[in-house]
């Protein structure tokens, strides 16, 4: 599902994937370009000559997920009617989840990507936006909470330990939860 | 809301306090015991002679949580009728996570907590007895996953970023979203 703005090589793609295995299992601030190397068998000078930085490394790995949610939040935006365009951006959210199920998790939860995410250029404005969209479904109080909640909730939920079920009936539920709690209607099987 | 098993000295609670603000800040991989002296202005050896590890550190630290979480776990098992029971679960780990709501977002979302807390000797535990009691609300397919969303979405959006909100209108939006996706029936205001 990568289609970043900027061109990732297959040798950086190899020390995302190596960061965002360390991410879930140390979190952000416990994982040092030193392990990094050390996971894949190289210097941490080879790592640098990557990414000049840890906030180099994380703009990096967060970027499909970016370019996944604008996509989905666009095409939300583009619809008319506020229960259309919650359901379209709620199931896209839960695509982008499944596409990134190791490092959605971290990005929820972990107080040390949200520091280092706090300045990311597009995140932040896209998850407002996809947050409006869904807090939007009722005119009704505490939509914004509602958001959030079913938002945080799928991220982690959807993390590795739902790896056991199947990607299908585990799709499907995620969205039924949230259209539940956001009060969309939840069409027949 | 402290009423722990073994009993914390005033002393040892500033620590307490301390480590989870710089969790909240920093996570538990990026929080060092020199760190939590730092915040006091005292030696990491002063530190060290309250506790002996980090590990025995965070397991006083979530000793709250669990006796909170005992307590509502127990009174909801011991009611009659599995919606009455998921909505006395429900409501009570409401109270915990807003009884503690700087340190529940790290217990959720931090991969260090998860690591350190794996081997803990209740919060594992009590944790599977609050999603069983909330699975079983209804009999259908899926009610461990949609519990384990609504928990960890709870524990996320009661945490800092929603602290502009009234307590009592908070607390009512995360019971009624709570309700909402699990098929409980919301009473009239």
């Amino acid at each position: 599902m990568v289609s970043t703005a900027r061109k990732v090589t297959d040798s950086q793609q190899r020390f995302l994937d190596a960061a965002i295995h360390l991410f879930a299992r140390h979190s952000v601030a416990g994982t040092s370009l030193q392990m990094i190397g050390d996971e894949l068998g190289v210097t941490k000078a080879a790592v640098h000559h990557h990414f000049r930085s840890r906030a180099d490394l994380l703009t990096a790995v967060v970027e499909p997920v970016c370019a996944g949610l604008r996509v989905s939040v666009e095409a939300a935006e583009a619809l008319r009617g506020r229960h259309v365009r919650a359901d379209r951006a709620l199931t896209g959210f839960v695509d982008v989840v499944l596409g990134n199920r190791e490092l959605l998790p971290v990005l929820t939860g972990d107080p040390g990507a949200a520091e280092l995410l706090g300045s990311h250029p597009c995140l932040g404005d896209l998850t407002s936006r996809l947050t409006a969209l869904l807090a939007e479904a009722e005119g009704s109080d505490g939509g914004h909470l509602r958001a959030d909640i079913i938002l945080s909730g799928i991220a982690c939920a959807a993390g590795p330990r739902s790896r056991h079920l199947d990607p299908t009936e585990l799709r499907g539920h995620l969205v039924d939860t949230g259209r539940r709690a956001l009060g969309l209607r939840i069409p027949r099987p």
